[in-house]
């Protein structure tokens, strides 16, 4: 981890394993920058995070699936710029994504 | 505000005044998209913050000098997904930006 860096450098190689980097390890926030490249949650696996999440697609194509207190389902086709805040323990997964996907994901209070 | 958007959507007309929207108000951290469009610090300005500010530029090109504690200034070119972490009073200046400067910034600690 630096003071500075670019988003879309030093990505893994195409096809490797989706790879988290942290880019601010802050007390109060952690940003860091999810290169996905095709990946997806596995099939039936939720998040269910403790904390909050503010999640930008900065590159690529991905489709979001977030799952509602009352159960319904909505699916996100998200482009670059899209950004979307996921609260604590709002369900949700990664249905697809392109295989030049780059998400910036910032977590407030650092869960 | 809304739980989800477009940081390209929604801009200012070109030659606008430099316009700042609130993604996320937080109590942990603030998000805010910065609209420059060309606009550059007062002759003279320095921002001096009372918190900690990480910001990349997500769209066009900009000029950030940033002043360091031994009175050293450090100027920045900067290119889409550049990002620098600039600490609480660390004086800086944003000397130019291109006409399509898209800023994505976050406050942790909300200062």
């Amino acid at each position: 981890m630096s003071g500075r860096g670019n988003l879309f450098a030093a990505l893994p190689p195409p096809g490797a394993e989706e790879r988290f980097d942290t880019l601010l390890d802050h007390p109060a926030a952690r940003i860091e920058r999810i290169a996905s490249f095709g990946h997806a949650s596995p099939p039936g696996f939720w998040y269910d995070q403790p904390g909050d999440e503010w999640v930008m697609l900065a590159a690529g194509r991905a489709t979001l699936v977030l799952e509602h207190a009352d159960g319904d389902r909505e699916t996100l086709a998200l482009a670059a710029g899209d950004w979307v805040f996921i609260p604590a323990h709002r369900r949700h997964r990664v249905e697809s994504t392109s295989n030049d996907a780059i998400w910036l994901a910032v977590h407030p209070g650092k869960t």
